[in-house]
Protein backbone atom coordinates (compact mmCIF):
# COMPACT_ATOMS: atom_id res chain seq x y z
CA UNK A 1 0.00 0.00 0.00
CA UNK A 2 1.77 3.17 -1.33
CA UNK A 3 0.25 6.33 -1.80
CA UNK A 4 -2.90 8.91 -0.95
CA UNK A 5 -4.85 7.39 2.10
CA UNK A 6 -8.36 8.91 2.40
CA UNK A 7 -9.87 9.25 5.93
CA UNK A 8 -13.10 10.51 5.30
CA UNK A 9 -15.06 13.22 7.15
CA UNK A 10 -19.00 13.52 7.33
CA UNK A 11 -18.47 17.46 8.43
CA UNK A 12 -15.96 18.13 6.54
CA UNK A 13 -16.91 16.60 3.28
CA UNK A 14 -19.86 19.16 3.59
CA UNK A 15 -23.47 19.67 1.42
CA UNK A 16 -21.73 17.07 -1.13
CA UNK A 17 -21.31 14.03 0.81
CA UNK A 18 -19.12 11.70 1.97
CA UNK A 19 -19.83 9.16 -0.91
CA UNK A 20 -19.08 11.73 -3.54
CA UNK A 21 -15.80 12.68 -2.45
CA UNK A 22 -14.51 9.45 -1.97
CA UNK A 23 -15.60 8.87 -5.53
CA UNK A 24 -13.61 11.48 -6.78
CA UNK A 25 -10.47 10.50 -5.02
CA UNK A 26 -11.19 6.73 -5.99
CA UNK A 27 -11.13 8.30 -9.80
CA UNK A 28 -8.34 9.98 -8.87
CA UNK A 29 -6.14 7.33 -7.76
CA UNK A 30 -6.19 7.27 -3.83
CA UNK A 31 -4.88 3.92 -2.98
CA UNK A 32 -7.00 3.25 0.27
CA UNK A 33 -10.31 4.72 1.72
CA UNK A 34 -10.91 4.45 5.49
CA UNK A 35 -14.64 5.45 6.57
CA UNK A 36 -14.66 7.20 9.76
CA UNK A 37 -17.86 7.58 11.31
CA UNK A 38 -18.03 8.92 14.81
CA UNK A 39 -21.63 10.60 15.45
CA UNK A 40 -23.51 8.39 12.78
CA UNK A 41 -25.91 5.49 14.08
CA UNK A 42 -25.11 2.19 13.47
CA UNK A 43 -27.54 1.46 10.77
CA UNK A 44 -26.26 4.92 8.68
CA UNK A 45 -22.59 3.96 9.28
CA UNK A 46 -23.99 0.73 7.49
CA UNK A 47 -25.51 2.25 4.62
CA UNK A 48 -23.30 4.69 4.11
CA UNK A 49 -20.35 1.66 4.04
CA UNK A 50 -22.67 -0.38 1.99
CA UNK A 51 -22.65 2.49 -0.58
CA UNK A 52 -18.87 3.09 -0.67
CA UNK A 53 -17.90 -0.38 -1.09
CA UNK A 54 -20.25 -0.61 -4.08
CA UNK A 55 -18.69 2.75 -5.23
CA UNK A 56 -14.83 1.33 -4.94
CA UNK A 57 -15.23 -1.72 -6.06
CA UNK A 58 -14.35 -1.00 -9.70
CA UNK A 59 -11.14 0.73 -9.00
CA UNK A 60 -10.09 -2.04 -6.90
CA UNK A 61 -9.33 -0.17 -3.92
CA UNK A 62 -10.21 -1.53 -0.17
CA UNK A 63 -12.47 -0.23 2.52
CA UNK A 64 -11.33 0.09 5.58
CA UNK A 65 -13.71 0.83 8.72
CA UNK A 66 -12.58 3.19 11.31
CA UNK A 67 -13.12 1.21 15.07
CA UNK A 68 -16.35 -0.62 14.34
CA UNK A 69 -15.27 -4.21 13.56
CA UNK A 70 -19.47 -5.12 12.99
CA UNK A 71 -19.91 -2.55 10.53
CA UNK A 72 -16.82 -4.27 8.54
CA UNK A 73 -18.46 -7.52 8.69
CA UNK A 74 -21.65 -6.34 7.78
CA UNK A 75 -21.00 -5.20 4.71
CA UNK A 76 -18.00 -7.63 3.57
CA UNK A 77 -15.55 -4.70 3.82
CA UNK A 78 -11.41 -5.37 3.49
CA UNK A 79 -10.45 -4.37 6.53
CA UNK A 80 -10.49 -1.94 9.99
CA UNK A 81 -8.33 0.60 11.34
CA UNK A 82 -8.23 0.65 15.62
CA UNK A 83 -6.93 2.60 17.69
CA UNK A 84 -5.63 2.28 20.79
CA UNK A 85 -9.36 2.79 22.37
CA UNK A 86 -10.85 0.47 19.99
CA UNK A 87 -11.00 -3.27 19.68
CA UNK A 88 -7.56 -4.86 19.92
CA UNK A 89 -6.53 -5.95 17.04
CA UNK A 90 -5.43 -9.57 18.42
CA UNK A 91 -9.17 -9.61 19.03
CA UNK A 92 -10.49 -7.37 15.38
CA UNK A 93 -7.91 -10.51 13.50
CA UNK A 94 -9.80 -13.10 15.67
CA UNK A 95 -13.12 -11.67 14.33
CA UNK A 96 -12.16 -11.05 11.05
CA UNK A 97 -9.89 -13.67 9.43
CA UNK A 98 -6.44 -14.10 8.14
CA UNK A 99 -7.18 -12.21 4.97
CA UNK A 100 -8.93 -8.79 6.37
CA UNK A 101 -6.47 -5.72 6.52
CA UNK A 102 -5.95 -4.63 9.98
CA UNK A 103 -4.55 -0.92 10.47
CA UNK A 104 -3.63 -0.16 13.90
CA UNK A 105 -2.57 3.21 15.26
CA UNK A 106 0.54 3.63 17.64
CA UNK A 107 0.67 7.09 19.37
CA UNK A 108 3.84 6.52 21.87
CA UNK A 109 6.92 3.86 21.76
CA UNK A 110 5.20 1.29 23.71
CA UNK A 111 2.48 1.27 21.07
CA UNK A 112 5.16 0.74 18.20
CA UNK A 113 7.14 -2.02 20.63
CA UNK A 114 4.11 -4.23 21.45
CA UNK A 115 2.76 -4.09 17.90
CA UNK A 116 5.69 -6.24 16.86
CA UNK A 117 3.97 -8.93 17.81
CA UNK A 118 0.85 -8.30 16.24
CA UNK A 119 -0.12 -9.46 13.12
CA UNK A 120 -1.33 -5.79 11.43
CA UNK A 121 -1.21 -4.91 8.29
CA UNK A 122 -0.07 -1.16 8.91
CA UNK A 123 0.65 1.21 11.41
CA UNK A 124 -1.02 4.93 11.92
CA UNK A 125 1.72 7.14 13.02
CA UNK A 126 -0.70 9.33 14.36
CA UNK A 127 -0.45 12.26 14.59
CA UNK A 128 2.71 13.14 12.53
CA UNK A 129 1.62 16.89 13.04
CA UNK A 130 -0.65 18.24 15.28
CA UNK A 131 -4.15 18.28 13.49
CA UNK A 132 -7.47 20.01 14.09
CA UNK A 133 -9.23 17.13 13.13
CA UNK A 134 -8.48 14.73 15.70
CA UNK A 135 -8.03 16.22 19.49
CA UNK A 136 -7.62 13.09 21.38
CA UNK A 137 -4.19 12.30 20.33
CA UNK A 138 -0.66 12.59 22.20
CA UNK A 139 2.29 14.51 20.85
CA UNK A 140 3.11 14.40 16.99
CA UNK A 141 5.94 12.35 16.13
CA UNK A 142 6.90 14.62 13.73
CA UNK A 143 9.84 13.02 10.70
CA UNK A 144 12.36 12.65 13.46
CA UNK A 145 9.76 9.93 14.89
CA UNK A 146 8.80 8.73 11.60
CA UNK A 147 12.29 7.63 10.86
CA UNK A 148 12.88 6.29 14.65
CA UNK A 149 9.53 3.86 13.47
CA UNK A 150 10.83 3.05 9.86
CA UNK A 151 14.21 1.82 11.17
CA UNK A 152 12.73 -0.05 14.07
CA UNK A 153 9.24 -2.15 12.80
CA UNK A 154 8.31 -4.31 10.58
CA UNK A 155 5.18 -3.09 9.42
CA UNK A 156 4.05 -0.76 6.63
CA UNK A 157 3.75 2.76 7.75
CA UNK A 158 1.26 5.05 6.91
CA UNK A 159 1.50 8.64 8.42
CA UNK A 160 -1.21 10.96 9.51
CA UNK A 161 -1.91 14.22 10.92
CA UNK A 162 -1.77 17.44 9.80
CA UNK A 163 -0.52 16.10 6.24
CA UNK A 164 -1.34 17.72 2.67
CA UNK A 165 0.89 18.37 -0.48
CA UNK A 166 2.77 20.87 1.06
CA UNK A 167 4.50 18.17 3.64
CA UNK A 168 3.32 15.04 2.34
CA UNK A 169 7.31 14.56 0.41
CA UNK A 170 9.06 14.55 3.72
CA UNK A 171 6.94 12.30 5.40
CA UNK A 172 7.66 9.75 2.18
CA UNK A 173 11.23 10.71 2.77
CA UNK A 174 11.49 9.89 6.45
CA UNK A 175 10.37 6.01 6.05
CA UNK A 176 6.30 6.57 5.76
CA UNK A 177 4.67 3.93 2.72
CA UNK A 178 1.31 6.16 2.59
CA UNK A 179 -0.14 9.22 3.53
CA UNK A 180 -3.56 9.89 4.85
CA UNK A 181 -5.12 13.01 4.86
CA UNK A 182 -8.74 13.96 6.25
CA UNK A 183 -8.94 17.85 5.13
CA UNK A 184 -6.66 17.91 2.24
CA UNK A 185 -9.25 16.12 0.50
CA UNK A 186 -12.58 16.39 2.29
CA UNK A 187 -12.04 20.24 2.58
CA UNK A 188 -10.61 20.72 -0.46
CA UNK A 189 -12.33 22.68 -2.84
CA UNK A 190 -11.78 19.54 -5.40
CA UNK A 191 -11.07 16.67 -4.36
CA UNK A 192 -10.70 15.12 -7.10
CA UNK A 193 -7.72 17.52 -8.33
CA UNK A 194 -6.55 17.45 -4.36
CA UNK A 195 -5.81 13.85 -4.48
CA UNK A 196 -4.35 13.71 -7.99
CA UNK A 197 -1.34 16.73 -6.68
CA UNK A 198 -0.78 14.29 -3.61
CA UNK A 199 -0.28 11.00 -5.64
CA UNK A 200 2.32 12.82 -7.85
CA UNK A 201 3.82 14.40 -5.20
CA UNK A 202 3.94 10.75 -2.98
CA UNK A 203 4.73 9.33 -6.00
CA UNK A 204 7.88 11.76 -6.89
CA UNK A 205 9.12 11.11 -3.18
CA UNK A 206 8.85 7.67 -3.36
CA UNK A 207 11.61 7.85 -6.40
CA UNK A 208 13.36 9.97 -4.56
CA UNK A 209 13.85 7.69 -1.60
CA UNK A 210 14.46 4.93 -4.34
CA UNK A 211 11.80 2.43 -4.69
CA UNK B 1 -37.40 -14.98 29.47
CA UNK B 2 -39.89 -13.89 32.89
CA UNK B 3 -39.12 -11.16 35.43
CA UNK B 4 -36.78 -8.32 35.92
CA UNK B 5 -34.49 -7.28 32.52
CA UNK B 6 -31.78 -4.46 33.99
CA UNK B 7 -30.40 -2.23 31.43
CA UNK B 8 -27.51 -0.19 32.60
CA UNK B 9 -26.54 3.34 32.85
CA UNK B 10 -22.96 4.33 33.44
CA UNK B 11 -23.85 7.54 34.83
CA UNK B 12 -27.03 6.53 37.25
CA UNK B 13 -25.31 4.02 38.24
CA UNK B 14 -22.23 6.67 39.36
CA UNK B 15 -19.54 5.88 41.69
CA UNK B 16 -20.34 2.58 42.62
CA UNK B 17 -20.04 1.45 39.23
CA UNK B 18 -22.02 -0.61 36.43
CA UNK B 19 -20.55 -3.84 37.89
CA UNK B 20 -21.43 -3.66 41.67
CA UNK B 21 -25.18 -2.58 40.09
CA UNK B 22 -25.43 -5.61 38.11
CA UNK B 23 -23.42 -7.71 40.64
CA UNK B 24 -26.62 -6.74 42.87
CA UNK B 25 -29.66 -7.09 40.30
CA UNK B 26 -28.23 -10.53 40.01
CA UNK B 27 -27.94 -11.92 43.47
CA UNK B 28 -31.34 -10.29 43.63
CA UNK B 29 -32.30 -12.66 40.84
CA UNK B 30 -32.64 -10.22 37.45
CA UNK B 31 -33.58 -12.67 34.21
CA UNK B 32 -31.05 -10.88 32.14
CA UNK B 33 -28.91 -7.71 31.80
CA UNK B 34 -28.41 -5.32 28.79
CA UNK B 35 -25.12 -3.65 28.95
CA UNK B 36 -25.90 -0.48 27.20
CA UNK B 37 -22.75 2.20 27.14
CA UNK B 38 -22.94 4.94 24.82
CA UNK B 39 -19.82 7.05 25.23
CA UNK B 40 -17.65 4.57 26.49
CA UNK B 41 -14.80 3.59 23.92
CA UNK B 42 -14.92 0.19 22.03
CA UNK B 43 -12.02 -1.35 24.07
CA UNK B 44 -13.78 0.19 27.58
CA UNK B 45 -16.84 -0.95 26.51
CA UNK B 46 -15.53 -4.40 25.56
CA UNK B 47 -13.66 -4.54 29.35
CA UNK B 48 -16.61 -3.99 30.90
CA UNK B 49 -18.45 -6.73 28.94
CA UNK B 50 -16.46 -9.00 29.92
CA UNK B 51 -16.06 -8.40 33.47
CA UNK B 52 -19.87 -8.39 33.88
CA UNK B 53 -19.93 -11.55 31.68
CA UNK B 54 -17.45 -13.23 34.36
CA UNK B 55 -19.68 -12.05 37.03
CA UNK B 56 -22.96 -13.43 35.34
CA UNK B 57 -22.04 -16.83 34.77
CA UNK B 58 -22.20 -18.79 38.46
CA UNK B 59 -25.97 -17.21 37.88
CA UNK B 60 -26.39 -18.34 34.52
CA UNK B 61 -28.38 -14.72 33.76
CA UNK B 62 -27.66 -14.01 29.95
CA UNK B 63 -25.87 -10.56 29.02
CA UNK B 64 -27.38 -8.64 26.44
CA UNK B 65 -24.81 -5.96 24.45
CA UNK B 66 -27.05 -2.78 23.32
CA UNK B 67 -26.36 -2.00 19.45
CA UNK B 68 -22.93 -3.18 19.23
CA UNK B 69 -22.31 -6.68 17.47
CA UNK B 70 -18.73 -6.60 17.27
CA UNK B 71 -18.59 -6.24 21.26
CA UNK B 72 -20.85 -9.49 21.71
CA UNK B 73 -18.17 -11.31 19.88
CA UNK B 74 -15.49 -10.05 21.15
CA UNK B 75 -16.52 -11.25 24.35
CA UNK B 76 -18.86 -14.15 23.72
CA UNK B 77 -21.84 -12.74 25.14
CA UNK B 78 -25.10 -13.98 24.96
CA UNK B 79 -26.96 -11.70 22.18
CA UNK B 80 -27.59 -8.18 21.24
CA UNK B 81 -30.33 -5.79 21.32
CA UNK B 82 -30.50 -3.49 18.60
CA UNK B 83 -33.16 -0.29 17.59
CA UNK B 84 -34.71 0.89 14.33
CA UNK B 85 -31.25 2.86 14.45
CA UNK B 86 -29.04 0.32 14.86
CA UNK B 87 -27.50 -2.83 13.03
CA UNK B 88 -30.58 -4.78 10.68
CA UNK B 89 -31.64 -7.85 13.36
CA UNK B 90 -31.39 -10.15 9.72
CA UNK B 91 -27.55 -8.71 9.41
CA UNK B 92 -26.67 -9.61 13.45
CA UNK B 93 -28.52 -12.66 13.08
CA UNK B 94 -26.44 -13.39 10.16
CA UNK B 95 -23.25 -12.34 12.18
CA UNK B 96 -23.99 -14.23 15.44
CA UNK B 97 -25.49 -17.27 13.73
CA UNK B 98 -28.73 -19.42 15.50
CA UNK B 99 -27.88 -19.45 18.92
CA UNK B 100 -27.63 -15.56 19.84
CA UNK B 101 -30.37 -13.99 21.77
CA UNK B 102 -31.70 -10.78 19.85
CA UNK B 103 -33.65 -8.50 21.01
CA UNK B 104 -35.34 -5.21 18.60
CA UNK B 105 -37.02 -2.31 20.10
CA UNK B 106 -40.47 -1.47 18.18
CA UNK B 107 -41.71 2.17 18.06
CA UNK B 108 -44.30 2.07 15.83
CA UNK B 109 -46.96 -0.45 14.58
CA UNK B 110 -45.13 -0.83 11.63
CA UNK B 111 -41.69 -2.00 13.25
CA UNK B 112 -44.42 -4.49 15.45
CA UNK B 113 -45.93 -6.07 11.83
CA UNK B 114 -42.16 -5.85 10.37
CA UNK B 115 -41.08 -7.79 12.87
CA UNK B 116 -42.80 -10.93 12.43
CA UNK B 117 -40.92 -12.04 9.29
CA UNK B 118 -38.03 -11.38 11.56
CA UNK B 119 -35.78 -13.95 13.66
CA UNK B 120 -35.94 -12.25 16.83
CA UNK B 121 -36.24 -13.75 19.92
CA UNK B 122 -38.35 -10.62 21.64
CA UNK B 123 -38.99 -7.58 21.02
CA UNK B 124 -38.78 -4.57 23.13
CA UNK B 125 -41.47 -2.21 23.56
CA UNK B 126 -39.91 1.16 23.77
CA UNK B 127 -41.16 3.01 25.28
CA UNK B 128 -43.96 1.93 27.32
CA UNK B 129 -44.18 5.01 29.05
CA UNK B 130 -42.40 8.37 28.56
CA UNK B 131 -38.83 8.74 30.39
CA UNK B 132 -36.28 11.46 31.04
CA UNK B 133 -33.20 7.71 30.36
CA UNK B 134 -34.40 7.88 26.61
CA UNK B 135 -35.10 10.58 24.37
CA UNK B 136 -34.74 10.36 20.91
CA UNK B 137 -37.90 7.62 21.29
CA UNK B 138 -41.29 7.99 19.41
CA UNK B 139 -44.91 8.31 21.22
CA UNK B 140 -45.25 5.86 24.34
CA UNK B 141 -47.37 2.50 23.66
CA UNK B 142 -49.09 2.47 27.06
CA UNK B 143 -51.24 -0.18 28.09
CA UNK B 144 -53.48 -0.28 25.28
CA UNK B 145 -50.71 -0.85 22.81
CA UNK B 146 -48.65 -3.37 25.26
CA UNK B 147 -52.30 -5.52 24.85
CA UNK B 148 -52.30 -4.41 21.36
CA UNK B 149 -49.45 -5.93 20.23
CA UNK B 150 -49.56 -9.13 22.49
CA UNK B 151 -52.87 -9.92 20.85
CA UNK B 152 -50.78 -9.59 17.03
CA UNK B 153 -47.05 -10.59 17.63
CA UNK B 154 -45.54 -14.32 17.68
CA UNK B 155 -42.51 -13.04 19.83
CA UNK B 156 -42.21 -12.56 23.70
CA UNK B 157 -42.90 -8.92 24.82
CA UNK B 158 -40.26 -7.23 26.99
CA UNK B 159 -41.62 -3.61 28.58
CA UNK B 160 -39.42 -0.54 28.78
CA UNK B 161 -39.39 3.01 29.55
CA UNK B 162 -40.66 4.63 32.36
CA UNK B 163 -41.28 1.46 34.31
CA UNK B 164 -40.52 0.72 38.09
CA UNK B 165 -42.32 -1.29 41.11
CA UNK B 166 -45.64 1.05 41.11
CA UNK B 167 -46.35 -0.09 37.45
CA UNK B 168 -44.60 -3.08 36.53
CA UNK B 169 -47.42 -5.30 37.40
CA UNK B 170 -49.82 -3.49 35.13
CA UNK B 171 -47.21 -3.89 32.36
CA UNK B 172 -47.27 -7.89 32.77
CA UNK B 173 -51.08 -7.83 33.21
CA UNK B 174 -51.30 -5.82 29.56
CA UNK B 175 -49.28 -8.69 28.13
CA UNK B 176 -45.69 -8.00 28.96
CA UNK B 177 -43.49 -10.93 29.76
CA UNK B 178 -40.33 -9.39 31.04
CA UNK B 179 -39.86 -5.80 32.76
CA UNK B 180 -37.05 -3.80 31.54
CA UNK B 181 -35.55 -1.07 34.20
CA UNK B 182 -32.68 1.25 33.71
CA UNK B 183 -33.21 3.57 36.60
CA UNK B 184 -35.34 1.96 39.07
CA UNK B 185 -32.34 -0.20 39.54
CA UNK B 186 -29.18 2.10 38.24
CA UNK B 187 -30.49 4.68 40.60
CA UNK B 188 -31.74 3.12 43.45
CA UNK B 189 -30.21 3.67 46.77
CA UNK B 190 -30.45 -0.23 46.82
CA UNK B 191 -30.14 -1.81 43.37
CA UNK B 192 -30.42 -5.69 45.59
CA UNK B 193 -34.08 -4.57 47.18
CA UNK B 194 -34.94 -2.78 44.24
CA UNK B 195 -34.69 -5.95 41.59
CA UNK B 196 -36.31 -7.81 44.52
CA UNK B 197 -39.08 -5.73 44.71
CA UNK B 198 -39.38 -5.70 40.92
CA UNK B 199 -39.07 -9.39 40.70
CA UNK B 200 -41.93 -10.17 43.34
CA UNK B 201 -44.43 -7.56 42.02
CA UNK B 202 -44.08 -9.39 38.35
CA UNK B 203 -44.05 -12.64 39.78
CA UNK B 204 -47.26 -11.87 41.33
CA UNK B 205 -48.85 -10.00 38.25
CA UNK B 206 -47.83 -13.22 35.81
CA UNK B 207 -49.58 -15.37 38.56
CA UNK B 208 -52.64 -12.74 38.20
CA UNK B 209 -52.37 -13.53 34.52
CA UNK B 210 -52.78 -16.96 34.73
CA UNK B 211 -48.88 -18.55 33.99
Amino acid sequence: MKGVYLVTDRELCGNRGVAAVVAAAARAGACCVQLREKTASTRRFIETAAHILTLLAPYRIPLIINDRIEVAQAVGAHGVHVGQRDMAPETARRLLGPDAIIGLSVETWEDVDAAQQLEVDYLGISPVYATPTKTDTKAPWGLEGVTRIKDFTRHPLVGIGGLDASNAAAVIRAGADCIAVVSAICAASDPFTATIRLKETIENAHLERGF
